[in-house]
This record gives C-alpha cells, sequence and structure tokens, in this order.
C-alpha cells in the first residue's frame, strides 16, 4: 500500500509492504496551499505514479488533504478515539481506480467545553500507540501548533493544541520583538534562560515585553533574542499543560530533532522525565489504520 | 510654557499657562517615525511656530523622542522616581534660543532582576499622583504596551509591561487567527467570552488556538473574533498582574475610550474596583515636571 502524509506546507509518501514496513519513501516540499483547485488528482499521480505504475492499489491519506482547504473534507471525528474508529471513519475518494481513503481529522473539547482540532497527528499518536498499549500517557508533538494528548486504553481519549510555534513566528517576523534579533547560531544557555524566566511570576505578556527591554539594557544580545523567546515559549507552555497534572510514567516525545531537543530541555528544567520516538510514526500509523480498513 | 508628548506614532503639544492649565493644544499624526535624520528641530518649528512668536520660551518634551530613535537621548532614570528625581534629570536640548528639555524615561527591575522600561508614561503617573497622593497604589495605563506602576509616598516606586497590544496586532495581522477574522463592530458579548475563557486552565498559547478551533467548529463568529480575542489576552493580563497581589484602594485606570472601556470591563470580571481618569494626564504631568526644573 502507500501511505500518504499532506500537510499545509509538506508532503511525505511511504510504500509500505504487507508487514506495514516501509520499503521507499518520498519527500516534496509541496503542501496543499501549492496545489490549484481541482489539481489534487495531478499531484498525487505526479509524486506516487511510479509506484502505482508498479501494481500499488490501496492508498492512504492523512493530514490537511482532508481539510476544507484540501482535496476533500473529512469530518472531525470525536475523541476518544483509537484506530478502529478512524478505519471506520475513513472517506473514500475517486482516484484513477485505485482504493483511495482520506483519514478523519480529530475534535475534542477541554475542560472549558471549548473545541480543539487535529488533522494528520492522530495518525502520528496512532502509530505510538503499540508501543505505549494501554496504559494512561501523555503524548507531545511540537510543532507549528504543538499537540498534547492523552492516551488511555490504546485510545486517543483527549488533547489540547498549543499555538507556540506560530506565535514565535509571527513575533519574531512582525513585532518589535523582532526587530532587536539578529540572525545568529542557536543559543542553548539562551533558551534555557528564557525557560527559566518563564517559571517566574508576570505572565507570558509581560515576560514577552522583557525580551525587549533585556535587549535595550544590553543585557540580551540581538543574536540570542530568537533563542530566549524560544525558551520563553516553550516553557510557557510546558508549565500551562503540567499545572493539569501529568499521568504517570514519561511524556512520549515525537518531532523534527530540533524541536524534541528543545522541548527535552524544557522537560529537564520541569523535572519531567521524557520518552523520545522516531519523527516517522506517520508512516507506521498509515499501517496500523490501513490493516483496520475495510479495503475493496 | 509648551508641553510635548512625542511618541512613536503621535505629536500631541499643550499651551500651558503659569498655573498649568492648558490654554491650547495641537495633534499630528507625525510620530518620530515619521522624522527625517536631523528633522526634529524643523518639525517642532512647524508645529508650535505660532506659539514661539507669541512669545513662549519654554518647552518641555516627553515621550519616545528622548530615545535612542528620537532626537536626542535622554538616559533612563531608575525607579522609585517621583516629579523630583525627574525634573533634576531632564536633559537639555538646543532649539531656536528657547529653553528646551527632554524628560527621562524610567527604568525599573522586577522580582526577576529583568529590567523593564517606559518612555512617555512616566509624565503621565506624574500627572495622575496630585489625586493619588502619598498612598500605595496601582495605576493602570494600557496601550500597545500597557504599563501598571506601583506609586508609592507620591512617587513611581516600579511598573511592569504587558505586550498584549502589540501581540494581538500581530496575531490579528499575520497569524492564522486573522486569517478567520472578519471585520465588524466590536462586541462586548464576544469580549466577555474571551475574559472569561482567560479563567480557565490552559495557558494562554491553548487559549489561543482554541479562537481557531471555535471559528472552524461554527462556535464563534468571524466577525466576533477580534472582539473575543482582545479579552482573551486583557484577560490574561489583568490575571497575571492581580495573581501578584493588589493594593488596597481602587485600580487608577488612564487611556483612550475604547480601552479604558474593555479594561473596565476586565477588572469587573475579576471584582477589582478601578477609578477612571482623564486620558489628558499626560499635559498635567508635564506642568508639574515644570514647576520643578531650574529654568535658565
Amino acid at each position: 500500500m502507500i501511505g500518504i502524509d499532506w500537510g499545509t506546507t509538506s508532503f511525505r509518501a511511504y510504500r509500505l509492504d504487507a508487514g506495514g514496513s516501509v520499503t521507499d519513501s518520498t519527500e516534496h516540499p509541496g503542501g496543499i496551499l501549492t496545489v490549484p483547485p481541482g489539481g489534487f488528482p495531478a499531484a498525487l499521480r505526479a509524486a506516487i505514479g511510479p509506484w502505482l505504475a508498479a501494481g500499488e492499489r490501496r492508498v492512504l491519506l492523512c493530514g490537511m488533504v482532508g481539510s476544507r482547504q484540501g482535496w476533500q473534507e473529512a469530518p472531525y471525528l470525536p475523541c476518544p478515539a483509537g484506530p478502529a474508529e478512524i478505519a471506520a471513519a475513513v472517506v473514500p475518494l475517486e482516484f484513477e481506480g485505485a482504493a483511495c481513503f482520506l483519514v478523519p481529522g480529530l475534535t475534542a473539547r477541554d475542560a472549558g467545553g471549548v473545541p480543539d482540532v487535529m488533522r494528520g497527528e492522530e495518525t502520528k499518536l496512532v502509530g505510538l500507540l503499540p508501543e505505549i498499549g494501554a496504559a494512561e500517557a501523555l503524548a507531545c508533538l511540537p510543532g507549528t501548533h504543538s499537540k498534547w494528548a492523552r492516551l488511555a486504553g490504546g485510545r486517543i481519549a483527549g488533547f489540547a493544541t498549543q499555538f507556540t510555534g506560530e506565535t514565535r513566528a509571527v513575533l519574531l517576523q512582525h513585532s518589535i520583538l523582532g526587530r532587536l534579533a539578529e540572525p545568529g547560531p542557536e543559543s542553548e544557555a539562551a533558551f534555557r534562560r528564557g525557560l527559566r524566566r518563564a517559571r517566574e511570576p508576570g505572565g507570558l505578556l509581560h515576560h514577552l515585553f522583557g525580551t525587549r527591554a533585556l535587549g535595550l539594557m544590553g543585557d540580551l544580545a540581538a543574536t540570542e533574542t530568537a533563542s530566549y523567546l524560544s525558551g520563553l515559549l516553550i516553557g510557557h507552555e510546558v508549565q500551562a499543560v503540567t499545572a493539569e497534572g501529568l499521568p504517570p510514567g514519561p511524556v512520549h516525545l515525537a518531532g523534527s530533532e530540533t524541536l524534541a531537543r528543545a522541548y527535552a530541555l524544557a522537560f529537564a528544567e520541569h523535572g519531567i522525565t521524557h520518552r523520545r520516538h522516531a519523527d516517522d510514526i506517520v508512516a507506521r500509523g498509515l499501517a496500523r489504520i490501513a490493516e483496520t480498513i475495510a479495503w475493496p
């Protein structure tokens, strides 16, 4: 089969054997934002044509390709949901005679009744579940919109998104904080300083202005501003999540090398143990969901 | 005398009589960002020429005009500072034979030792002080960078800045939250809903993403997004400040009509009493500092 993670700005495809192992993979920068209206079948054909020609007939897609802005909308499935519920809710797509399905995103409501949504991360979480089993656990998938999911009984019980990565990006690119920043290597010392600052009183909005005041007073180098700001925001994120209580056992962390290292430092600052997982759990999740689908 | 508040994006000048009353005033949109290098004397002449021609010979300026990006830098004065300390630290300017001084900004350090800065607000606070006397009090000056100052003994004991207004602006203009927003009248209901949301667990970064999820799920109208976001951010600001404890008596609030109304709603949500002051306290502050200056 072919498994695909098609996000807003990225495209990753995996060719998987009957046991769910990746035998080939391909990656393009072309996320759904680069696809013209009606252009999804052609974009997919261009990306996986050789595998189709080699006889693959099953295609499973997850990510923003199933959103309103994507190929076709796959409605959000409410939590709790596991591989069985997700597989039962996949949405069929017309695509060149192949059996083709979209994985639905998930929705959850927090204690305040406010909804949350994910698309693509549910498949990564399904890929993580076999390593966790039925235990209660917390998973952290850092990114532009970091996802924190509570797992229990082999399903995704609920989750909450933190707007950390996008907040960092817009502040650096468009606010007065970015005007002080100069490019430089990532500074672990400045990042840790931001993490520690996040634990002090005053609130995130005060700490943000402090980044500027530190720069003005010569207490923070312009080349360290971006790392300090990352520490500040990730520190506030980890603090807000842990304030609600953690299940026993380590936090399960899966993300890019850079983000995973940053979050590992934040966990250490808070005395939280964690277990790092490979970033390609999405392929395992696609294989797991595919096992349960009633393919035509 | 002539008193001037010259900020990053605004210019306000007051003609004051010997008793400190405003006899005339003028306003321009031209903040210091619109002044070409070396252009400050000409810009000031254009704005207050008629008053100089009528015989005024004393000019006192406050605001970003005294910053590194302004006419000349007036170094920050450390808190605690009152009218006497501020008047003793004004910086003389060469300007067409008039006696001309710049009011210094203030700096303070918070409990974590991190510096904070203000320019222009110190003069507003001096304008407030006669109404407060020697009592311990908290003043709130909302704006792009909201200032919260602790007053005691007729001086500014310390202060903290909250990056609320600018955070709101960059999120609405440049983040995915703004892409959902549509222009509409300010909604007090949506603003209050944001205020209440800010009191729930999860943290600001989670609440921000919730704005998007509410929109996606049809739980928040696109025209209400901006008001909801204001409530969320101002709610987090007020909560962070009040978590550190409030002095007895009302919070002293001075700002534009729109912002003062918004903060008044936030105070009510938190059961905090407040007293509203006129927004033009800057003229009173300029007059008060001028009284203490040793004019040539």
